[in-house]
Order: C-alpha cells, then sequence, then structure tokens
C-alpha cells in the first residue's frame, strides 16, 4: 500500500456530515438581530416577527365574479327551460326579488347573499333572466376568507417574495422587521494572485475567488465585505482575517495551499484566538482541503484556492451558516431528477459533486456530466447548470441511473405547459 | 344553453398561445442597448457581447495536485514492489531523475511533464520513492484548457452567475458590455384603492398590486417605475399611462374592472394611439381579464385587479416580453415531477393554473392543490410553491396523477444528499 504522506491537517479526512456536525457544536449560532425596512424595500429579505392581521381580508364581503348580487333564495328551481326573473336595482341594499349588478371586488350590497356570473344570466331592459340557481355564498368571497383578523398571515422566517409583499401590502403595512443581512468578509490568499486590471507575470494569475463569494453571498442575501488579496504571509494573513472578524458575521477566505505550506491560513487563525480549526479536511471531491475554524463564536470558512473546489465548499458549509444566520430554514436549491447520459467516475471514500448539465428532450430530464481533467477548471462550472452529489460509497454513477440534480442556473426552455 | 352576456371585450376569449402570437406579431421587440457596467456589479445582468478570452487559461501548464513535478518517463515502470527514486531539487528545471515540489496551481517546472501525487510518493530525506508511474500530461492543467486564446469564454445573452463572473474575473476583465435593464411602468386602477398607510373607507381596499408587481419585475432584473395609483377615470388613466410609455420601455396596469367598466383601461389605451389593444380577454383561469396591447411599438399589459390574476397574467405575457427586451431566452422556472396528493378542478376550455405545495416525502414528490374559492384569495399564493398548467381540455385533474410543478418559491429541505 502507497504510504500517506500528507501534510497532518489531510491524515484525517473527516466525512462532510462529520464536518458539518463538529463546525455547528463549536458555534452558537442564532439568526441576527433584526431591523425594520419599509415593505417596499423588503424583497428576499427574512421576516423577523410573525405578522398578525390586524382586520380581515377581505374586509368586507366582495363578490368574486362580474355578475349580479341576489337572494340566493330567488334562484332556486331557475333553469334553462324555467327561467327566473329579477328586477335591476341601484339601491345599495336589495329586497326580495331584486338584482344588483356587480364587478369583482364590490362590496355585496346588504340583502344579497349570493352573486349570479354574467355568463348565466340574460339582461332584458332593466330585469334579468336567471338560467342557473345559485346557493347562499356562491360567488361571494366572505369577509375573513383570506386571512382572519387574528390569525398569522406570514411567519418569522419566511423569505419575502412578491406574494409575501402583496398578502402584507393588502393588510396595509408599510413597514416591517427583518433579519439584518449577515456580513461576510471575504479574503483571498496567495503569491500568485494579481488584482483584475493589473500585470500579472509570467507565474501569476488574475485573482477571481473573491468576486465569486461575493456573489454567492449577495444571492442569498448576505452582505459580502472585501478584505482584498494577502500574500503567502502569516502574519498579513491572521492581520486581515483579525480586521475581517472585527467587522463581519463569517469571514471566508480562499486559498493559502499554494506554496508549499498546505495549513497557512489555518495556522494564522489558529494564532488569533480560540477554538480556532475545528476540521481540515473533508472527505469530498472537489473541496477537500476545505477548513472550519471558530473564533470566539465566529465563523471561520477556509476554502480552496482552486474557484471551483472554493464554490463547493461554499455551497456546502457557507450556505447552511448563512441561512441559519438569517434566520431561514435551509433552503434547497431546486432539483430536478433526470437520467444520466453516461457513466461518470466519482472517488470512493469521498462525497463527489459531479457537475452536470441538465436538458429536456421529449418531456424527459437528462443529465449530461461535464468532464474535465482538473477540478479547477471553472470553465465547467459555466457550462453545468447542476450539479450531482454522489455517496462515498459509490464507484462511478452509471450511464441511465436516474440521478437527483440540484440546480444552480436555469433549465434550457422547456415545454411551456404540460 | 345560457345567453352570453359579456361585455364586447369578453366575448371571444383567444387561447394564450393565440394571445401570445397576436402580441409578438405587432411588437417588434428586441433587446435594450447595452451599456457598460464594472464587472463586480454585473451579477445577475445579461451579457451583451461574446467574451472571447484575450489570452489562454491556465496562462501555463499547471499542477492540479499537490506532489512532485518530474519526467514522466522516470516512473515507468514504478511501482509498489519496485520503487523508483528521484531526487528532489528547488531549481527551476528539473533534469532526469529528479523531482520539483508543487502545490496545487504551481507553474510545472521547466523540464517535468507530469506531477505525481504526494500520497503516492514517500520521501526520504532529500529524495523520494515513487510507488506508481505516471504517464506524460498526468495532473498537468494544460496552458489553454479551461479556455483557449480567442474562445469564447461567455456569449452574449448569458445571465451572469457567480461562475461566470468568475471566469471572467479569471481572465482579468474588469467592465462588460450588458444589456439595459426594462423599465416598466406599474400602474394601479380603482375607486376602492387606498395607498398603504392611508384610512380605507368600509368599501375600499389597500392597494397591493403594483408592489406585487414591481418585485416580480425585480426578480426578473426590470426596473419598475411607479405610476401610483389612478381613479376609474378614462382621462387620469390615460394621462398616466402617456406618462408611463414615455419614461418605461413597457406598461403594466392592474384593475380597471371593477366599477361597471370592464373595458376602462382598454378605452383608455386605445384612446392613446395605435394600434391599442390587440388582445382582450384570455381562456385562460385565472387571469382571463386580461388584456395587451400596444402603443406605438411599446407594450402596454393590462392586468386584472385581482391580485392572484394579476400575477398569473404577468407570469405569462410580462415575463417572456422581459426576457426578450433583457436579451436572455425564456428562462424557465425550476420545475419538478410530482404526485398530485387529490383530484382537482381545472375550467373546461381555459388553461388553468392550479397553485401547489410541492413537498417531499420518502424521496418522492407530492404536490398538494391549495383550495381557495375565489381566485383572488392571495394567501393561496402564500401556501403554494408552484404551479401546475392544465390544458383547455381537461376537465379536472387526477388523484396520483403525475404533474409538472413550475416553482415560484423554495422546496422544503429535501434530503440533503442523494
Amino acid at each position: 500500500m502507497p504510504v500517506l504522506a500528507r501534510l497532518k491537517g489531510f491524515q484525517k479526512l473527516v466525512t462532510v456530515e462529520e464536518a458539518e456536525k463538529l463546525f455547528f457544536a463549536n458555534l452558537e449560532i442564532k439568526p441576527l438581530k433584526a431591523e425594520t425596512v419599509p415593505l417596499r424595500q423588503a424583497l428576499n429579505r427574512v421576516l423577523a416577527k410573525d405578522i398578525l392581521a390586524k382586520e380581515d381580508l377581505p374586509r368586507f364581503d366582495r363578490s368574486a365574479v362580474d355578475g349580479f348580487a341576489v337572494k340566493a333564495e330567488d334562484t332556486f328551481g331557475a333553469s334553462q327551460f324555467k327561467p327566473k326573473t329579477l328586477k335591476i336595482t341601484t339601491a345599495t341594499a336589495i329586497k326580495g326579488g331584486e338584482a344588483k349588478q356587480v364587478w369583482t371586488g364590490n362590496p355585496i350590497p346588504n340583502g344579497a347573499n349570493a352573486v349570479l356570473m354574467i355568463e348565466n344570466v340574460k339582461r332584458v331592459n332593466d330585469e334579468i333572466e336567471v338560467w342557473t340557481a345559485v346557493v347562499p355564498g356562491e360567488n361571494v368571497s366572505k369577509r375573513g376568507e383570506d386571512i382572519a383578523q387574528g390569525e398569522v398571515a406570514v411567519k418569522a422566517g419566511t423569505r419575502l417574495k412578491p406574494q409575501h409583499l402583496g398578502l402584507l401590502a393588502s393588510l396595509g403595512i408599510t413597514e416591517i422587521s427583518v433579519y439584518k443581512m449577515p456580513k461576510v468578509a471575504v479574503l483571498a490568499t496567495g503569491n500568485e494572485l494579481v488584482e483584475a486590471g493589473g500585470k500579472p507575470r509570467k507565474d501569476q494569475i488574475f485573482e477571481a475567488n473573491r468576486l465569486i463569494i461575493a456573489s454567492l453571498c449577495q444571492e442569498l442575501g448576505a452582505e459580502p465585505l472585501d478584505l482584498g488579496i494577502a500574500k503567502d504571509d502569516l502574519k498579513e494573513i491572521s492581520s486581515k482575517i483579525s480586521q475581517g472578524l472585527e467587522s463581519a458575521d463569517v469571514v471566508a477566505t480562499t486559498g493559502g495551499t499554494s506554496v508549499g505550506a498546505s495549513d497557512l491560513v489555518p495556522t494564522a487563525v489558529n494564532a488569533i484566538g480560540k477554538p480556532g480549526v475545528i476540521v481540515h479536511g473533508v472527505a469530498m471531491r472537489p473541496a477537500m482541503p476545505t477548513a472550519l475554524a471558530v473564533i470566539n463564536n465566529k465563523p471561520v470558512i477556509i476554502l480552496s484556492g482552486n474557484p471551483v473546489a472554493a464554490m463547493f465548499g461554499f455551497e456546502v458549509f457557507a450556505r447552511p451558516l448563512i441561512f441559519k444566520m438569517l434566520g431561514v430554514k435551509h433552503e434547497a436549491r431546486p432539483v430536478v431528477n433526470a437520467k444520466l447520459t453516461r457513466r461518470t467516475a466519482t472517488a470512493l471514500g469521498r462525497k463527489t459533486f459531479v457537475r452536470v448539465r441538465v436538458f429536456q428532450r421529449g418531456g424527459e430530464f437528462y443529465a449530461e456530466p461535464i468532464s474535465a481533467k482538473g477540478s479547477g477548471v471553472i470553465s465547467t462550472m459555466t457550462k453545468a447548470n447542476g450539479y450531482v452529489v454522489a455517496s462515498e460509497n459509490r464507484e462511478g454513477l452509471a450511464e441511465g441511473e436516474i440521478v437527483q440534480v440540484r440546480l444552480f442556473d436555469v433549465l434550457e426552455e422547456s415545454d411551456q405547459y404540460v
């Protein structure tokens, strides 16, 4: 058997589940404090307190259709063969034998208890002929039918979508309490890195990880702070991470494994405070060198310098962390079950994140594995629109196997309607 | 048979497909002009021009792993039983019989053509014992392997996700050309409407549609402009819509069907210019009273005053329109196939949009129809996380039927891994 010669940090890889468990056992993560924002600036924010309806919605009995408000009893027995006749009134209340024209959303006039759809009557001068009977309550939106006074309209922990904002606006609400956005300070490390716009030497590359991590944070509703680029220097790295810990709720770093010192960032973190590095080396591919640390109850996510590995490390460890801070349940990515178009290799003993492109053909979903030599090839992420997670005990996924794909980009146009 | 007594606009409902066809036949919609933005402000914007790689990515042959760069030929025949020995060098180039330590991302030293993984060697003082042979190119990310100079890195029309920004940053790009965001002017109409914060009379309601439509626009990457609330008054409506046509690329209105004048907004629009209303009344449920108009090649989407119908009218007609202006392909919502938990009614002759809540149980997806009397009940939209589209020829969907659900909110937590 080959002798393991990895540096100490990687001698024992822990599973993804163990890593999560260890990390969160060493952190006391609660949603951040709440702040008040105008409702119209609250899209995608997370509600911090249950909102109760202060009044019924609808506020009064309303017509659900265009038609005529009537006493249901007056229509009983009406049919195509034996229509009933009602007199049209414009009074505020109706009496027996009368009907009042109403449009969708209009209050039901006093005396009426149902609405005849305009399609089911024939207007003849100031009368209508009724062809169908209605029962009491038919085509009426009862006061409080949507939300009754005192009911919870939207629960704390809800990520506010257009429909939630609409419901809250319908209740007359103009400002709400939402959880603050977690601040994530992002640091890239590495002597080989040059800021975009600069001139790289022959052995240098443009730094791209900060923008990737910052954008992933924005997508989740977290606020990225930029710590810039640190050289592969313990003091510089420590100083920037300390700065991040002061100004942010989370620090995320990339790199620090590329100049012969695999433990550079973890060592820098351990020098700052306790408990320090909790996990270093995770049984996953890509993103094996991910490390997780805690300093004075603030999390530090130490990601690979490889952009693809950094993205998957973020996906697995930073996402759930940010959700906890945001006060939302873990928001699963959209998933789709798809048939694998060809066999693909996975790493036995590692949780393997297989990049795939999902497409639809003849109503069936297919997942095409995106092949690449190195996990560092970032164009694999722009070619893929999702990934499949293969368990540690799999040695490859089979052609034709149905896999569950988590989507991180849109599907190609599917059939518009079923 | 009941006599149809609908007002003229609704006498002939057109199908959704006919409505789309008529609408787009009367509009010459092109992506908007491009503008230059810093790459770091480009998340979710749409690229207006293909971006070609100005140089190879990676910029040089790089090690894909942590290990030792070697001449592959020196390892041929190495095995556990017959290890080969190589001398460690720190020189910039290696000669036969030598190995140089490299970390992921390091340039491959001159003279080397492969990298031995650190796990597969044993270091003994200034030598390594090699247990496995490597072939030339093994564990090397070749220059240009990700993107070759001159290749298209990201195509025009791509909605920029974190991975696209990362790829562009890797190429040293700092600013890009994106399509301008379509401006959508949003007007609510109705005497019954009161601005949030105001005091509604007994028969009035809080206006909520503008915020819903504005938020839907924001989700798509369009910029909403607020035209406020217009009374049910032809002049006021015409004037506000004209104002919207001057300042925006699209006008969206809600309401104007609730005070006995089903054609109020369409009439106002027809008075402004040509060709005017193209479609009025669509064979769909909800959102039947939707109208589509064009004035001097600018689209006006006339939505129902009912918030749920307004949302579905927007979904079906405004979404594809905005995508065309944004220069992206229609972005299908995430879909999931799910088993319907119970029979649900649909309207024969109408395309029916059935709101459902999708949940996962034992690895299977289920769709629970959200029941409600009136389509106007907006809490049905906050209870649902997706919808099913039933064809015009369906009379109800069956319990246990597998339906394709389009998601407009997150799924509850699914199993974290497959």
